[in-house]
């Protein structure tokens, strides 16, 4: 196979990044190990101990539980299986469960919905992009399984007001759970209230594999107590382990090693110098859109969205830079750490450059 | 992190291999891609297309449509999905869809039945641990969305008659899919009728990472028709892709990458060869285990079940020995690419010295 990988120096549009080389090194050693097989591969499953153990400490958990699970989509799906077992149990109700969630919400949740055959109610944000939360009381009732908070929104990097939301799933007994599968590995460097010690969170997805620097695939599904991942086992009568509570079977050794040995080298100075450099990328990124012109959505953590021209964003893209769009149209720029000051400087320029030209169509 | 991998030499029990060298030279170098992300990562994408054919090609599908899979739960839980769908869609019953699956079936599906919310219907197996067709005929009705054959089961590596039972599906309008993760890479070099050339097959799960010597995680997912895949997507609003099909949403380009590798490089001169190897070698682990005087399960794959003695069983995983159990307790040998004859010849060695001893439960 002689094809390459493309480079890092023009993705602007990843919520993963080049895996840091204590990660890429760890998982290159555990490639063939399975992490769901614990009776054959027992090391790599004392490592995802260890992994859950260093999620804790960055997501505010003491004795926490959980699994090294593939991405964000397989933790918020389990976490509303969790939620779905547990309305099943504690309710009498025989109708649908419903998950409340911020239209900001991730489109894993819509899967999620179809999946597990539960019902989602998307409630509005407000001008900022965050829930409105007079909108989610008005939302959640009895049938009411989960309510989620998102802490660091895909779109925009927003984070829902999550001790609120709290007790608002307490008032009708529902699970909350945080989809911090981008921003967990940033937020413990800011002010803002997100994690199991700053509000009754039940569930979180927490990805090592996005600001956290692991190597795809190291996802992180979270939960307060060992018991809520009692609702997702099934028994495995051929293994030497008694029962499987994640949604994948055959798992990687690889994510799981990485996540472990990215965790040990960043937690927690390595991973603030990152979010340091990477939130001074992003507004320096604002600023320089404002500057030229554009309707800009301020970074409250490292992810700059602007309104630009649909020419401009196409030709951009034409030109190699792989850039995405919101909803709503806007450019959107995640400032990973593969994502340099150079590399923005770059970009700008051939923003500028485009927007210049008479016919912003054509490519240079 | 200092701690390494446990060696291969005395694994036994897991349906995942080391991976054939190429393979483990491409999942390094893609490591850091998503094909999860096709807009931001074309190269993977394209590699995940070229995957699908090779897949195709193995398991006797023209132009055949699917996904690399986090592995064969995976592919299983999915194909649940697209029957559950079809059958929404299909039938006026408001009834719950039924699976109707040999009790050799993989334990995925129960996973798959709890969090689709569908009813598993398991049905007897033959003295030789194949499906029972007239038990399956007779389970079958108008709410069977799916039935299951199995072509290598987990136990016992046996093949269920699929020509059969494709007719039984299509006599009550359900889709018939076979879980081929395990066998499909060996089954090509057999006079099995297992593949979608051989039978009414509408979807299979095949897995490059177990026989296929790719990294974890490179599962397969195969649909005779692209348009049940449809069944699968959801929209995804910030992506310049507009769907996605994949149960999980990032995903390993590694996996992906290393199909390829392997595939390219092996098929179809270098499984067959590899088969040849594997049979001979559970061959000789059964005659030697029946020599010993043990009831042994001939090896129609490459796989050895035989009946040994609890204590000596544990004695041997005490004496690092990595072997598993069927549900009825019988051992279960794997012959992996990575066990070899030499490996073969010390387990029955330390396994005869195990049983030559007055007190088998004391190891040396």
């Amino acid at each position: 196979m002689q094809r390459e990988p493309q480079a890092f120096d023009r993705v602007l549009s990843s919520m993963c990044t080049t895996p840091h080389p204590v990660a890429r090194e760890a998982a290159e050693r555990f490639l063939a190990t399975n992490p769901g097989d614990p009776g054959t591969y027992p090391t790599i499953s004392d490592l995802e101990a260890e992994a859950i153990d260093l999620l804790g400490e960055v997501a505010g958990l003491d004795d926490p539980a959980g699994y090294v699970a593939s991405g964000g989509t397989e933790a918020n799906i389990q976490a509303v299986r969790i939620a779905r077992e547990r309305a099943r149990v504690t309710t009498a109700t025989t109708e649908t469960p419903t998950v409340v969630m911020p239209e900001s919400g991730h489109f894993s949740f819509q899967k999620a919905a179809n999946v597990l055959g539960v019902d989602l109610e998307l409630v509005p944000t407000d001008d900022d992009h965050r829930v409105d939360l007079e909108a989610i009381r008005a939302c959640v009732d009895k049938t009411t399984a989960m309510v989620v908070g998102v802490a660091g929104t895909t779109e925009y990097g927003r984070v829902d007001p999550i001790p609120e939301l709290g007790e608002i799933a307490q008032s009708v007994d529902a699970l909350l759970h945080v989809d911090a599968a981008w921003g967990g590995f940033v937020l413990p460097f800011t002010d803002h209230a997100w994690h199991f010690d700053h509000a009754p969170v039940d569930t979180m997805a927490i990805d090592p594999h996005k600001m956290g620097q692991a190597a795809v695939p190291a996802g992180g599904l979270l939960v307060r107590d060992e018991t809520l991942l009692d609702e997702l086992a099934v028994n495995t009568p051929y293994l030497e382990s008694t029962s499987q509570a994640t949604l994948t079977g055959t798992r990687s050794g690889a994510g799981v090693a990485s996540a472990v040995a990215a965790m040990t080298e960043l937690w927690p100075d390595g991973y603030r110098e990152q979010y340091e450099r990477s939130q001074a990328n992003a507004e320096w990124l604002a600023a320089e859109l404002a500057a030229l012109g554009y309707n800009v959505v301020e970074p409250e953590l490292p992810l700059v969205a602007a309104d630009i021209p649909t020419a401009t964003f196409e030709a951009l893209r034409e030109a190699g830079w792989r850039i995405s769009r919101t909803g709503s149209g806007e450019l959107r720029v995640v400032c990973m750490p593969h994502v340099t000051r150079t590399q923005l400087e770059s970009f700008v320029a051939a923003l500028d450059a485009l927007e210049s030209e008479p016919e912003p169509r054509t490519t240079q």
